[in-house]
């Protein structure tokens, strides 16, 4: 079991984005994590289908968060890039073969399935319990204010203002 | 991220492992679930590479579990069949680019990856928490005895001592 790589990618570019003063070109995220334009703006185009960034048109233009990111969650993050599906699915495996249990004695999930679900809702509720604004506290704590405070002066700095294209 | 489905077979082997009186060749339980023998095979190589069971030569043998059922846990088996690597891989992003965190500086993994590991652990630790025991109590639960008490009897069939190979 591996999620897409790119689920770290669009954390990063995202706790970015909360010391953004202004929208961000894709090219300058990708200039800042030395990744390749294209690859980068794959996710940014799945957090924004998600609803979780936007893309402002224009000479300043550049992605934004959508919303607070005390209100987006690492699972929104997630989810956006690696899909919703549960990483388990069950196949009804108990109506198979000679002994197979008949389809309406099997309305509720078998125990393994429920086994199963038990640990995608545990691994969800933990990622639901982490927003953005904690990743970027987080930062804080580990590096000081000068970090993300760095990454700001950056991004407003002398190419901050090229013409802003996915 | 998707688990690989030879954790659900597994699953259900180790279930009626936990009924079976005597070794059960792999090709019984290949016929028990309908599935391809060459398939369920892998996925019992792996429980026996893990330790989880062994398989029992001559002709009566067969696989058995190598401990009650008490003492495997969901999260044994999944980690035998799919792995035990976690989901999100950290690649460092933070030593990237012009603002690169020097590495001296980058003892602790990140906000990001911390956040993964922590759903990580709540994954595993919700797998560890449930074990093939409680599975086939579950079966009892959900459609009384005479369902894992039918499967021990067809187990034991008449063509249940057939020449056991894998």
């Amino acid at each position: 079991m591996k999620l897409s790589g790119g689920v770290e990618w669009a954390l990063h570019c995202c706790v970015v984005l909360t010391t953004a003063t202004e929208p961000v070109p894709a090219a300058r995220l990708a200039e800042l994590h030395d990744v390749s334009g294209s690859y980068l703006a794959k996710q940014l185009q799945a957090l924004s289908r998600a609803g979780l960034v936007t893309s402002v048109q224009g000479k300043a233009g550049g992605y934004v968060l959508t919303r607070a990111p005390e209100l987006i969650t690492v699972l929104d993050v997630v989810a956006a890039v690696d899909g919703a599906a549960p990483a388990f699915v069950c196949t009804e495996i108990r109506q198979r073969g000679p002994l197979a249990a008949p389809a309406d004695a099997c309305t509720r999930p078998c125990p393994v399935a429920r086994a199963m679900a038990g640990a995608d809702a545990a691994w969800r509720a933990a990622l639901r319990a982490v927003s953005i604004a904690d990743l970027a506290r987080g930062v804080d704590e580990d590096y000081g204010p000068t970090a993300l405070g760095g990454i700001r002066s950056w991004l407003g700095g002398p190419d901050g203002d090229a013409p802003a294209r996915e």
